[in-house]
């Protein structure tokens, strides 16, 4: 089963999004589960204070490595990666989430002031991942991101696994436009293919419009796509190779 | 004053980790604004449904283009911009950020199931932005991410603005290790050169730390940094140019 145990000075903020839909009732169902660990009750002062002034100098507050130590040593890893939320990490992907999805679960470290003390890192082997090239006011957000990009990918979890099907970085491309009813919205029809029922001609369409987006906006994608050329992904979807 | 206006399914699950720490304190007096549409409230039937079957087959439902017409045009718009979270659009960066920072606002479009119909993006100049190279479950905590990249680099939220001085992408690098006391931790010692009270050689090292960790982490960030050269950010801190 997959387990997360997030380290935060909020607990309180969870499950938060991760309680709701699919993923809240997995989680109500016991196919998934999730707990918090607050880093403060590791504070080894009368304040509850949990960082220092950086040594060098400069502003703000950084996160004590002695305390996030005690912290995560606290909970049992059971084999599951600690991965710390910052932008300076290695950017996580849809094959990352799957890969952990199919794993015994994550610990996510939650920073927040100037950030954590750099020893913790190969201290008690965490890594650092990033969720996107800016700046959060602490990792919170970033866990639920990352949390939630794997249990969905759970089958137990998503129930059906149909809906993951088709989805982006599905093959290396972003997703092809989608459309339903109304057949007529503000002057603008559904495209005469995808009422054909010529699911042929349909599929090439859907393929070559992902194809276009794709080119369109990630170059980066598309020249990886290029090299790489169609993917027809496994069972486990490993999409963005 | 910064408004940020989220059109969800969910709308229970806003302000949720934004109404913690700094931004939440901003928020409680009224130093930026959090509102929030719920999308069901735009239904044309009785069971209160917004989305219906993917024109041209296949799995899930898409949400329709009429119900989020609705939605959105309910909302004051006062110039700015309608941002959908999805894996498909642009990638969200700190420069965006701090553009819309210095905006008036932002209004999120948060997807769920497989997607929105197609139209909604040009009828209702809706851009899909992404914040990252993963699926979620829907564009809520996308949402979340976007809007407190933003709301923090306010400076009225922030207070004072000095921490904001240095961090990832300041540069066009990411930030350089923190360390904190104790002085030796886990038989690991703070740096000796941050321990000296040499400003000038504390600077080098510590730019030459954050190369480093670029180079080795984010070769794009580190190509992008070689050919512009080393910048120095401004006031208006347009940092990962």
């Amino acid at each position: 089963m997959f387990s997360a145990t997030v380290l935060t000075l909020f607990p309180e903020l969870f499950p938060g999004p991760l309680g709701a839909s699919i993923l809240g009732r997995g989680l109500a169902e016991g196919r998934w589960t999730l707990d918090t660990v607050n880093i403060r009750d590791f504070s080894d002062n009368k304040y509850g204070s949990v960082d220092d002034t950086p040594a060098g100098g400069g502003p703000g507050l950084v996160m004590r490595a002695d305390i996030l130590a005690a912290a995560i040593d606290s909970v049992s890893r059971n084999d599951r990666p600690v991965l710390c939320l910052s932008p300076r990490g290695t950017p996580f992907t849809q094959a990352r989430a799957q890969a952990l999805a199919d794993g015994p679960g994550v610990i996510a470290l939650c920073g927040r002031f100037e950030g954590v003390d750099e020893r913790i890192f190969a201290a008690r082997q965490v890594e650092e991942v990033s969720i996107g090239d800016f700046v959060l006011a602490g990792g919170e957000i970033g866990a639920m991101a990352l949390i939630e990009a794997c249990v969905r990918l759970i089958p137990a979890v998503l129930g059906s696994a149909s809906s993951l099907g088709e989805e982006s970085f599905e093959g290396g491309l972003l997703e092809y436009p989608q459309y339903t009813r109304p057949r007529e919205f503000d002057g603008r029809a559904i495209p005469e293919v995808l009422l054909s029922g010529d699911h042929q001609k349909i599929a090439q369409w859907r393929r070559k419009k992902a194809e276009d987006i794709t080119r369109a906006r990630r170059p980066d994608l598309w020249d990886a796509y290029q090299k790489s050329g169609p993917i027809r992904s496994d069972k486990n979807k490993d999409e963005t190779s």
